[in-house]
């Protein structure tokens, strides 16, 4: 049974409550959101998905920090990061033990005219990723109509957020279906290489491991940030700095990291048969799924 | 009280039953949505607003076409048009008789996995629009980082489609209200003038009035398409053409046309003072309100 927690994430001063009295578990498949809510009506809102191995939540600090800095890019007020971190684990101790869990925390803008966010925690088994995470992944390239540099030029576009308005990755993923794909790798429309819809790509080069800089407009993986540290460890170069779309072609192996599925090897690229890195996705996922936080 | 109706809209075969059937009448203030709808997890979805006034539901086979059309963009089954009338026009029915109302459409692709999508129709007065109408607003222009172009070239981005995924259609506005306005108008990356997060532009120069073309990956206005037939039968040369952004200092006046707000004539853009046009603007916003379809 999947687990739900409404959660009153705002702000108290001084006698603030226990966390724990400001969680509600309910019932998952019973409708706890108005119609009024921004979250539905405007896409109006973040959420954040934490990978669970064996009852762990890994990169939670990171995952709440990224949060923290979604909510100010959308003007949300700061929440009380203790609830929501409860929230988070409290969500995962009360579901019964799976290898692996995914835990997803939104909050949204709240029912309009309320000014009170929404917020909520929801712990599930998520899908089952072995098969890509072992075969790979096919993977077509999608121009996302904006140049690189939109976040630092025009921050009302939001790039660099994970809020709810996200119809156009749903859209994108439509897409690569139809083009016989799983997956989608974003480009920027002047050229440079981004992310994908709900992961981070990374290539290597030989002994160098390289993801696209975050000052483009992209978001900090937290998966990716996890990984770099076991490639350092194995002895990699790594670097975040900006990746060309026609520097593709030339990775000697691609993957597309994220909390759920971990690390999907790319096994092709538009059409294009690539070589799966069986020995380094077998490594780097012994790292990613080993993580106990 | 506003009104507030669950709609169960999916296309039947032969035998379908009576509309009404399919219309439920629930509390407003109540929780009605699923926390894994996937309109409010991912603004995976689609609405419009109806302008009503005094009873009369405005333009609103021309609102039912425009969300067949939305619908068909995101990949959303097509929906039984005959419920969806029927809620609209009971919604009006069942609110209290007010000079105006406001009227709005939703559809989520519904909860994930279901593959039924969820539908409902609120209806309340509104806002108080009056001020606006007569005064004008002042607006600010903001790029929306897309060329004009990208609704032929990369229709995943859903330029053109009335979705749920308007975060970015909200932080524009509170950019506009950072810079002591009320309202954007959206330019293309490319110097093309496009529309605004919730409305269409309209330009006079002279005896001549201008809207952007629809092929440039904004929506086709209803309230606009009333505008050009009164201007029309007032003997003004109408148009939609690709309008550029250094077109707009010339202007002998400007409006954005909504269903809620009708027409208001802007009094300032970019923070230069605009002449508001009163005679034309009392004569449109007459013939707007005056619609009784």
């Amino acid at each position: 049974m999947p687990v739900l927690l409404l959660v009153d994430a705002a702000r108290t001063g001084a006698g603030a409550t226990d966390p724990d009295d400001r969680i509600r578990v309910v019932r998952a498949d019973a409708p706890h959101v108005q119609v009024l809510d921004l979250g539905v009506t405007r896409g109006d809102g973040v959420f954040e998905s934490f990978g669970v191995v064996d009852g762990a939540v890994q990169a939670l600090e990171p995952h709440l920090a990224r949060l923290g800095r979604s909510l100010a890019m959308l003007d949300l007020p700061e929440l009380d990061l203790d609830v929501l971190r409860t929230a988070v684990l409290r969500s995962v101790e009360l579901h019964e033990p799976r290898p692996e869990l995914l835990c997803k925390l939104v909050v949204t803008r709240g029912v309009e005219g309320s000014g009170v966010p929404t917020a909520w925690v929801y712990t599930d088994p998520g899908a089952d990723f072995s098969r890509e995470r072992r075969d790979g992944i096919a993977v077509v390239t999608l121009d996302r109509g904006l140049r690189h540099d939109v976040a630092r030029t025009s921050p009302w576009l939001l790039q660099g957020a994970k809020t709810l308005s996200y119809a156009v990755n749903k859209a994108a993923l439509r897409e690569a279906a139809r083009r016989g794909a799983q997956d989608v790798l974003f480009v920027s429309s002047d050229g440079h290489v981004l992310e994908g819809p709900t992961s981070t790509l990374v290539a290597r080069y030989g002994r160098t491991v390289v993801t696209p800089a975050t000052d483009q407009g992209i978001l900090a993986g937290t998966t990716q940030a996890a990984a770099f540290d076991w490639f350092a460890a194995e002895g990699f170069d790594v670097a975040e700095r900006v990746l060309l779309t026609d520097e593709l072609a030339g990775a000697d192996a691609l993957w597309l990291l994220s909390s759920g599925r971990q690390a999907a090897p790319l096994r092709a690229l538009d059409g294009r048969a690539l070589v799966v890195d069986a020995e380094t996705t077998t490594g780097l996922l012994r790292h990613l799924l080993g993580r106990r936080e």
